[in-house]
């Protein structure tokens, strides 16, 4: 492994033959501690796992070569909007797309299904409705009578459809509506809170189709698999104790959900032996009045005592910026621990460009004993924040698509987990809400966090700790745990059979 | 202080009165623990620095608590092109323009002296020429003559001054043909290597007025004018090996560049007793070939030993991520220890989003014994680099608009200097080429540091820190420090004093 790196490097340095050897060896023990600290370095491969890391670690250095004279031309230099593209066609990101990838940790149920789903499924149902207002769908719902709305006009969209003269173009309009990919992100997305806002204006319209309890199990369904087949075995999602209706408008409660969420899982598996589940996070709003939230805390209280096996703990969660830090409800927070009793949690921390007020959002997460940190972003301006999570070992989830498009970064190289990685942090690699900005489930994050996040050094090695980082900070138990990584080692090593035997074929060809 | 503090973050808290103590207890042990570690922190002030800060922290938490709920509003955040006149109508710049700086380490001869200046007085003088190609002035000169030259038309400028109808503007635009600053640089200067080419291109317009030898002595002159305005009393400025020329042809070798330089600072001294004085440090190219960098470590090594007193010693410098390694050079520059002697280095490193190779010259520089390191941008993603600067106490010298203006960060509070300072590196603020974009010596990059790369909870004591730094990080001898340094103080009291008295008026009136 050393040796293959030093010849491809080395070729870049025509005058290397006059390095002392004395220097050299200073030289290599700073590079090697450095080496040695970063996630994977101290895995070992196999001869095929070789053979597979001679040809991506050869396709990420040429392509780090080819962009050094021009950094512009990186793709995880420029907005993964405008990058898409050319890294779906990148030698690098078809193979991470083969790679099973474990488990996806940061997810927020009702953006994790493709829109594509959406559009030539779910809109295609009947009683399928959306609100318009000035050519946009503000609203959806299942309804027998659509309701009479001041704000929008309800329209049933299989009527609609078979009205228009272009049925292509009928749905490709739909699609637009929910898609926020645009060619010119930085006009039309100036600042943080536009997109934001947009963001949220995707929630809204969207969830009168997820709500609609037929749609929530095909949903269910649907993201399970379309997770499967992005190489993600194993999931858990936060979701607000939505209330799901009937097409007659009767609701379900919140236990509802979780049963059906339940079985649909244990479908899936059925289906599927070699997925191993998905759980679910309760996660309340950084909006919401404190009696409310402390509603919430109770009745996540109640469903971890009751789907223990589903229900895994709460969250907050919005922008950070601009809305209630966890001090700001730490009498509710704090409700389980004065009952003698714990609720896990599983904050939204340091999602921020701000230290103080809302980067200390990081210290009441630590102090909460937070079982893993949301995004963490603004974790290496905080020393003893960063000595604690290592300390205690608190794994982060770091999206870096989500931080990209949602602007608290426009380079990925700068991305601040680069460091968390560089230290061997316990960092796994989500993507938060991939449906909205067309990303696949793991897939696209995978290929920036190798790309991006990790060192030009890292190879394949910190892909494969990378992926078991993320069964290792779930919360399966550890039977399932056990098993899930069995599974992955099964999937592992029939994606390196399947990668090395193409690439030998493309060779002798 | 801390009273202060807590009184004004915790309006934004209204539900504060909930926190239990015992969780206030161990949130503020954390948060205590955190900003012990930044720069300053460890301060006492004075009551009347305790009166000043209490305007200028105000200002500051009152300029970002304006901008948290819209943060394109934060010019941090914004390019310092379209920042920079807000910047300038803000009570925190206004008082930070006033404060006594200390040392400026990171500079380049030749982008340090204002285009005003070279408008005003340079071009005003006889026998100024440009050379001009599509209405662009490519290169400028003194000539009794001027040559004759295929890709451009050498024009006496004074004479096209008198031709044209309306001075100013033909002053105008002379002073755009200089300026990078630009409305829209995102448009104009789509990548870094844009960006780069144009600052060569300002330093080769620009470099036929420098080298003409009265310019030379007038503009240094002019230089510790505009640097002792901005409350810089000391500077330390890369220059090449220039070989300065008289009107009739004849050059000066740089031995004479360096006795010059000398008399003009001494004569300063004389002029402006509150100046502590200038030095020298020799750079070169890291795009000359090895025998060219040989010959420049060998005349360095000369030059420090024959004027020890102004020439520091030897740096490399170019865009780092597509010129040659530290590394390339090793040989030539391992030379001095051959010889059993030591040339003190100051080099340019991690001035990159790359980490290895070109990230890899914060390596080479460490054991090459750096003096101090030049930008040192990737330094947070090298552990053991990071490791081995605490330990050794390496300064750093930190550049936050020109990195921005070149381009590796745009918003400024992702600047890696952020975690540097949020654990007390030795880190001091300089501004590297000010001129070609606009800013003034310091200041402008001390607001950047104070507003943005400083936690938002540093206050006074960050700046006074920073401005003391600068002082016990520059290579002045030990004595000329504790002469510099009692001047600074009392700069400091008149300006503390000044500050305060102002700002009671304005109270009182």
């Amino acid at each position: 492994m050393r040796v293959f790196i030093s010849l491809v490097w080395l070729t870049m340095l025509s005058n290397v033959q006059s390095v002392p050897a004395w220097y050299n060896a200073q030289r290599d023990a700073i590079l090697s501690t450095e080496r040695l600290q970063s996630i994977g370095s101290t895995l070992t491969l196999s001869s095929d796992e070789e053979a597979v890391n001679s040809i991506i670690f050869r396709t990420k250095q040429m392509d780090i070569n080819g962009a050094i004279n021009d950094d512009s031309n990186y793709i995880p230099a420029v907005h993964f909007f405008q990058g898409r593209k050319r890294m779906e066609q990148s030698k690098v990101f078809e193979i991470i797309q083969q790679m099973p990838k474990g488990a996806a940790l940061h997810l927020h149920y009702g953006s994790i299904t493709s829109n594509d789903w959406l559009v030539k499924n779910v809109t295609y149902r009947p009683n399928c409705y959306m609100c318009v207002k000035q050519n946009v769908i503000t609203l959806t719902g299942f309804y027998l009578t659509p309701p009479v709305d001041k704000d929008c006009r309800w329209l049933e969209i299989s009527a609609e459809r078979a009205k228009s003269r272009d049925i292509a173009m009928f749905d490709q309009r739909l699609y637009n509506n929910l898609t926020l990919t645009v060619d010119n992100p930085e006009v039309v997305y100036p600042s943080i809170n536009v997109i934001w806002k947009r963001l949220q204006q995707y929630f809204q319209t969207v969830q009168g189709l997820f709500l609609h309890s037929p749609v929530l199990k095909d949903a269910l369904y649907e993201t399970l698999k379309e997770f499967h087949e992005d190489g993600v075995q194993y999931l858990e999602t936060r979701i607000g104790l939505i209330k799901p209706y009937e097409l007659n408008g009767t609701t379900h409660d919140f236990t509802w959900t979780v049963e059906t969420f339940r079985d649909v899982v244990n479908e899936f598996k059925q289906d599927y032996q070699d997925f191993s589940g998905a759980k679910l996070i309760i996660a309340g709003r950084k909006t919401g009045n404190t009696s409310a939230i402390l509603e919430e805390v109770k009745a996540t209280m109640d469903l971890v005592e009751q789907f223990p096996d589903v229900v895994l703990g709460y969250d907050l969660m919005e922008q950070e910026d601009v809305k209630h830090t966890l001090l700001y409800y730490i009498s509710e927070l704090l409700y389980p621990r004065t009952q003698k009793s714990n609720l896990p949690y599983f904050f939204h921390a340091g999602e921020t460009e701000w230290l103080h007020i809302h980067g200390n959002n990081l210290i009441d997460a630590i102090l909460l004993k937070t079982e893993r940190i949301g995004h963490g972003f603004a974790i290496p301006k905080h020393p003893e924040v960063m000595r604690l999570i290592k300390k205690r070992n608190i794994p982060i989830e770091v999206n870096p698509i989500s931080n990209q498009v949602l602007k608290l970064v426009s380079d990925l190289r700068n991305h601040p987990a680069a460091i968390l990685i560089s230290q061997d942090f316990p960092v796994c690699i989500s993507s938060d809400n991939p449906a909205p900005w067309e990303a696949l489930p793991l897939s696209h994050d995978f290929y920036m966090a190798y790309m991006a996040l990790a060192a030009p050094d890292d190879d394949l090695r910190f892909l494969k700790q990378i992926a078991m980082n993320s069964i290792k900070f779930s919360k399966m138990t550890n039977r399932e745990k056990a098993s899930a990584l069995q599974q992955w080692e099964t999937k592992w090593k029939s994606f390196i059979k399947r990668v090395k035997d193409a690439n030998t074929i493309v060779y002798v060809g």
